[in-house]
């Protein structure tokens, strides 16, 4: 089968490295990347590698950051952590401008299918903060089956310390309707009912 | 609004460069590329720099080539010259396996609303080829109007040195039902009926 020269071919095998991109999504950049100025491509280039060496991931809460501590970690209350999975989920809650608290990013969920356990995860950073004056950690994994048993876990050892454990809360989304909501999502909403 | 720190920034700036890729899809991508090793990284973005430095155009038929004249330029049957928009249309039909002949890619179409005229575009190169020993030459622009004009112009001008021109056959795709064809298509496919 014919194909594009090596250095192309090479370039479209590296861009299916991104999430969801096939080889035709992958042919498509690649060829916009070529259609680049020298200039626009290198400026390209240059951000991947300065976002790799630049960004450090936070030895206290595990976000991405330039400065370690990272400046939430730095300027914000201390005695509230904020679970979540990734650095993507800090992102989504800070766009909200509402918390004041800390977070703590996991790094994932525990997932015995996928053969991560504990020691995969950021579990002994989070604990070990719990040493300090935390009146409260909330947990905001994913809801998941693996989400949920992962923020069982936690739950059930910060109780241990005597702090407070709160999950987000979950039920039907605002704006959906009724009817298209799922079973578990449904069902969840009848437990979870609240008097008013 | 929180952001994510500069360095991460620059690289979804970068990322949203690339055709149909959102600040959303860019975020993700950015994500990935953090987790990637450095030596990832590092790969990643010289294959970028890579495919700039090593892929040129080739001067006789204008397609993406390491060696100038290319290999197709080279290799194949010059008599025959199957004109193209761009170079990944060369692809598409060099995956059949079936042609035998040369190409001619253009670069674009005419199109006065976006201002791209004859002089954009790579006819002078096409029209100097035809001073040599051609006996078709195959027009495989889209089937848009803009590409339909400029097969037209190109036609009315090849046929001035008697030369053969000839067009892709348009109809009703195969495999497809008739009831979803477009108008135009199905128009098209009743003008260019073939007696069995």
């Amino acid at each position: 089968m014919p194909n594009y020269i090596e250095p192309i071919e090479k370039l479209i095998r590296q861009l299916t490295k991104l999430p969801g991109v096939g080889s035709k999504t992958a042919q498509r950049y690649a060829l916009t990347v070529l259609s680049m100025s020298d200039e626009e491509a290198k400026a390209f280039a240059e951000a991947v590698i300065d976002a790799k060496e630049n960004v450090k991931i936070c030895s206290v809460c595990g976000n991405y950051t330039d400065k370690d501590p990272c400046h939430i970690c730095n300027t914000r209350d201390n005695s509230v952590i904020c679970v979540v999975q990734e650095a993507k989920d800090v992102l989504a809650i800070e766009r909200l401008g509402e918390y004041k608290g800390v977070y703590h990013v996991l790094g994932g969920v525990l997932n015995p299918l996928k053969g991560i356990g504990r020691d995969d995860l950021r579990f002994a950073e989070l604990f070990k903060r719990l040493a300090g004056n935390v009146s409260e950690v909330i947990l905001a994994t994913d809801t998941s089956a693996e989400g949920e048993a992962t923020a069982t876990y936690i739950a059930r050892y910060v109780k241990q310390y005597g702090v407070k454990v709160t999950r987000l809360a979950q039920g039907i989304s605002i704006g959906s309707e009724l009817q298209y909501a799922d079973e578990v999502t449904l069902s969840r909403a009848f437990t979870n009912r609240k008097e008013l």
